[in-house]
């Protein structure tokens, strides 16, 4: 069975087992991982039965046919009201994380029966991902850390924050990436301090760490990496928290074992930065999954009842953070396996002065 | 008065007119165009006295600080629920097109009193920008322009697609854009055919017209222009149809004006096409409203009640797609004005023959 088959048979099992005759997919990349179909208007009638009508509009039905032409294709604009209405279900369940309150109005209105809420069911399938969409994100990580290694000669004082995106960016679509994963954050010196610091104009100079968060996006699934270097000689307690930070990554990263609770692998990385005195400076949670999305399920820190599993790709990425001085994060993307993580990005994390 | 508080003031007044104490705006675009702070995660609490309270979470709370120091400011990861929480009103209006079920779930949890709908007030309000606004899409189109006039001499059989497109994002970039304001459409030949069709590694050939629709992203403000030019000697079919979709543009362009519907604006243009027998082949609406956010209201060809009004920002971009063949699609954006439209895209539209 090709890949979306399974992926659909799979959630018509579910759906099955919840006694409902059919779900409607509304989410976007859920249309995605069960069809292959990337496209900005689409939604899918999957049926307890194992059946499933896709729709989408005329901008996107040649692509449909040639991506998914096992699948019967409705073209139409209003994609969830029109799958509602053929769907002829006394119970049919959707998406109420993504549906809008206005949106289930009008797909309400047209359905035969009542709706009820599916849930984060296809989140869920989607969080063990297939050695396929592995294979997909080793080769978006490879490409990150080509881009690095490919601009890391050009970082000097003098040039700016937006300098190092723009380079780094173009570096990961010219070897061969659709495009960035997410918008690249490059701080250097007390811009640091900001975990999401959008680059600037801020030119590099001598003292400064540079924190680098970027990822390449290649067949639809989404690396990211962090590292911070020194633009010359690092000051003690610049080297204080980079080794802080990086072994408080070695606790997280050891931890991450399938069945380990998510928020026991956050506390495993937390506690190395708490108990050097830093736990305020780490204001966000350890990691992520990562896949079709940049930010997926499990989120590690916030989520208090995912475990991990083999096969489950997340960052791992503590960071300390020290207003008006700097920071230091560090961030890998890597797969949870039964024999031990699988780091994709390979680029070094010893600290690089440059 | 500052531009951000008169908008709120507007809302407010909004507000005031429906006898609700209070409303909750989630919308990332809306809650930017009234305080100015661009978040992932943020939303603002706007009462029927005037005043105001933004919530956003720590990543954001320094740039809140200096963008809009004059809100009170709460910094808390979930925005909405915060709010309402804090909104202690007996009706509490909000965006029912925007907010999740799941999330309205949440929201209705958290507040005193009955939550109603707000519709699409604020989007409502954007239609019509400020000059402040008009030349910051002025700009956006200027340096639209001015990639466009850099990349044309490069373009030539043997290129492909995707570089051109590249070509076209990095010129932008390099010319001071934040970014491109959506993905680039680049469709040589038979690609032509495919409004939406994603640039790839189809080499240009002699004999093909060549579409590219693109544009600026410059302080927050979309740019949005389409132009299609011939690689050699264009055929009789193509110069054809080019002639009419330029003479559907000049009428669509010439009926936007204060007041017309935007149905009308669309048929200006639509009844060109039809009359030379390829309604048929111009599947989509004349075009949208464009400005913090790349579609707005009003939608032409699809809102049946909108109407234009003075300064308010669309495009103009009819085509005619022929399967296996290809394509034209003509775009501006313009600025509907009471004493005629101000082109903003100031490319040639003449046929380009390269």
């Amino acid at each position: 069975m090709e890949e979306h088959e399974l992926r659909r048979a799979r959630l018509a099992e579910l759906v099955a087992g919840r006694d409902v005759p059919a779900a409607l997919i509304t989410d976007l990349v859920n249309v995605r991982y069960l069809t292959g179909l990337a496209s900005s208007n689409a939604a899918l009638l999957v049926r307890a039965d194992g059946t499933a009508l896709l729709a989408t509009d005329a901008r996107y039905a040649g692509t449909a046919r040639r991506v998914c032409p096992e699948l019967e294709l409705l073209v139409t604009r209003p994609v969830a009201v029109e799958l509602a209405t053929r769907a002829k279900a006394a119970r049919l369940a959707y998406e109420e994380h993504q549906v809008t309150v206005e949106r289930h109005g009008e797909i309400a209105a047209a359905a035969d029966g009542e709706l009820v809420p599916l849930g984060r069911a296809v989140e869920g399938l989607r969080q063990v991902k297939d050695e396929a969409e592995i294979a997909l994100l080793r080769e978006a990580c490879a490409l990150t850390d080509r881009a690095f290694d490919a601009v890391l000669p050009t970082i000097a004082p003098g040039v700016t924050e937006r300098q190092i995106a723009i380079a780094l960016e173009r570096q990961m679509v010219d070897l061969g990436a659709e495009a960035p994963a997410f918008a690249s954050i490059v701080a250097g010196g007390p811009n640091g301090a900001v975990p999401h610091h959008r680059p600037g104009d801020r030119p590099l100079a001598a003292g400064d760490l540079l924190t680098m968060d970027f990822g390449a996006l290649y067949g639809g699934y989404h690396a990211d990496m962090t590292r911070t270097v020194a633009v010359g000689e690092p000051a003690g307690w610049q080297r204080e928290i980079y080794d802080l930070v990086h072994a408080a990554q070695r606790a997280g990263i050891e931890a991450a074992r399938p069945g380990a609770a998510a928020h026991d692998v956050d506390a495993a990385a937390r506690t190395v930065i708490v108990e050097a005195g830093h736990g305020d400076d780490f204001p966000h949670g350890l990691g992520h999954g990562v896949g079709l999305a940049i930010h997926e399920a499990p989120l590690m820190g916030y989520d208090r009842t995912a475990k991990l599993a083999d096969r489950v790709p997340i960052t791992a990425e503590p960071g300390v953070y020290l207003a008006g001085r700097g920071g230091v994060r560090i961030e890998d993307t890597l797969v949870v396996r039964a024999d031990g993580p699988e780091i994709l990005t390979r680029t070094t994390k010893e600290l690089l002065v440059l």
